[in-house]
């Protein structure tokens, strides 16, 4: 029996995904006919999304089994009442370790300040030692599939480590709260705040004044979650007062970031254009052809997202 | 019984190490006379040692039990043959800490191409994804106290990590190799190489043209092991011709590194002023103070010398 499974994405993404997909399809031993064009909608059962706003009615896939979100954010989709069938998150394994790589190649950074190396190159030998990581506190907001991994990473290289959850967690080596109180806990004098919440209505603005106002003078915040964890305004003035040192940032209210947007000029903030963790063709393939596989056979769906929750 | 130590070290550095030795000696039950002066020479028992002009002839110590090196690097020393008491380095948690977190934020800093991202904040959003650390591969000369942890931390954030050794060594997840087959095959298309050799005469100019060769293309040269392991000048013509990306040097062939030294100047180095990893007083007097209980008690010293290799 063949499948009919919907690539729903904007133009351009099908050009690379369609070699992984297939490759990937076949590995799993799955028979489909695949891509942008697959329908009617009544006929489709499985489709693989990522922001597109051309499918914003999912009543007409009445044989619908799953949606796979391509990306690991479905804060533009987890809301609509249209969709009745399980939606799924992307967790491969790619996207895990380039996240950790990129939030610790940020933290150390800052940690050893290697800006004031690269702007002491015209001769002047200044011996600065900075502390060590294990006298550095980070809070972790999130310990997710990426927000665990990095927190454990963090850990493992000597770093002080608080993260913070809505249900409690346990991992080894990081001191795990919940909760509101475990909020103001994990921030409590913080040298670095990484945001890896998902974008939620519980989660907009969490990081405002008063949550600033708890870490330690000149912590570095870096956002690699959603642009909405942050109130923007908030941050600029923290930075301005010199609570926050520098800021990080990878995700946007609106992306691409407007180039009058005040992010930009601020020689507080950093930058990046939502490159944090991308999703990698290859893995991600294998990662959507095994929820399917474990669909078709009856199985409980991995990263599957509780609608409830947003996330 | 008491015994007599003395300090020998630049003036200054008694004032950072005064208190921590007083309170680890006394932590290990070491009833001690300690300082600067402490003397005359045929009553000293031990000598705690950082590189120093005045004491170059060791002959009239007579009754020394060893010398404590406050450094890990004892090029300066080893071969005085005037010293026959054992000499140790230092091996003290902090250090392999700082080196570690140092080596990695600079490998981080380039394999995530952060230079990239500062250099475009007005308002290019120009999305660029590195590779995963798993596709890239670094070789780490030298796998001792310090190289050891370097590539046990590389490898567990992903890397694909081979390391050098003089004899044969078992690291997990690193690909061991040693002798100077090893090297060509540690180098072999490595993306980045780290360098935490001692200072010796085999070592010396180990990187050179001819090793620089075999690296990927656009290697990353990173070297804080001493100045000594690299040709100065075979580095700037791989850099000049492409053949090195970039390369990060924080110890030189004279210390403080000359203001008129090509490297300062060259847009493909940084230069840090010997900052990879600092003794921290307070660690490295409790190292000390163990070997010195251990000595007492008849017990192998931690981080002996060996003479005739030179580490
Ligand atoms: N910048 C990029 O390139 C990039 C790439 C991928 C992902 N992302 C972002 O990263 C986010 C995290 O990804 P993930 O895979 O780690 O998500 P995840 O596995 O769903 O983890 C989310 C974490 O946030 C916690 N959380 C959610 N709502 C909360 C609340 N109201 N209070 C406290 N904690 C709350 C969850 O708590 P529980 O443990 O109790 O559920 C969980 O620990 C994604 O949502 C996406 O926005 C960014
Ligand atoms: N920049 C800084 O701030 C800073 C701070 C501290 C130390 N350092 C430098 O770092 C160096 C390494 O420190 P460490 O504590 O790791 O030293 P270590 O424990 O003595 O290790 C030295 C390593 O180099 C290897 N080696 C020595 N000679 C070799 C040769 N001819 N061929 C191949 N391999 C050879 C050794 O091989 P085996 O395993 O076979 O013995 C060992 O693995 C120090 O000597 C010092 O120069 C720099």
């Amino acid at each position: 029996m063949s499948l009919k499974i919907l690539f729903s994405a904007r133009p351009g993404l099908w050009d690379d995904y369609e070699a992984p997909f297939r490759a990937a399809l076949d590995e799993a031993g799955i028979v489909a006919e695949l891509g942008p064009g697959v329908g009617p909608p009544e006929t489709v059962d499985y489709i693989v999304y990522a922001p597109n706003p051309d499918l914003r009615d999912f009543a007409p896939y009445t044989r619908l089994k799953a949606v796979l979100s391509l990306w690991a954010g479905v804060e533009t989709i987890a809301g609509n009442e249209t969709l009745t069938a399980p939606l799924t998150r992307m967790a491969d394994p790619g996207l895990k370790e380039g996240m950790t790589e990129w939030v610790m190649g940020h933290v150390l950074h800052h940690h050893l300040n290697i800006g004031h190396a690269l702007a002491r190159q015209s001769g002047t030998w200044e011996p600065y030692v900075p502390p060590l990581a294990r006298e550095r506190r980070v809070a972790v907001l999130g310990l997710g599939e990426l927000g665990g991994a990095v927190a454990r990473a963090l850990a493992a290289l000597g770093f002080d480590v608080s993260g913070w959850s809505r249900r409690p967690r346990e991992i080894e080596g990081v001191r795990c709260v919940s909760g509101p109180d475990g909020l103001t806990e994990a921030l409590a004098g913080a040298h670095f705040v990484i945001c890896l919440l998902p974008g939620t209505p519980k989660t907009e603005s969490i990081v405002d004044t008063a949550a600033l106002g708890s870490t330690a003078p000149g912590a570095v915040l870096i956002n690699p979650g959603r642009g909405t964890l942050i109130d923007d305004d908030a941050v600029i003035e923290a930075l301005d007062a010199g609570q926050l040192g520098h800021a990080v940032l990878d995700v946007f209210r609106t992306e691409p970031l407007p180039e009058t947007h005040p992010f930009w000029a601020h020689t507080g903030i950093t930058v990046t254009p939502h490159v944090a963790s991308e999703t990698r063709p290859t893995t991600a393939a294998r990662f959507i052809a095994e929820n399917i596989r474990r669909s078709e056979d009856g199985k409980a769906l991995l990263a599957l997202v509780d609608r409830a929750s947003g996330y």
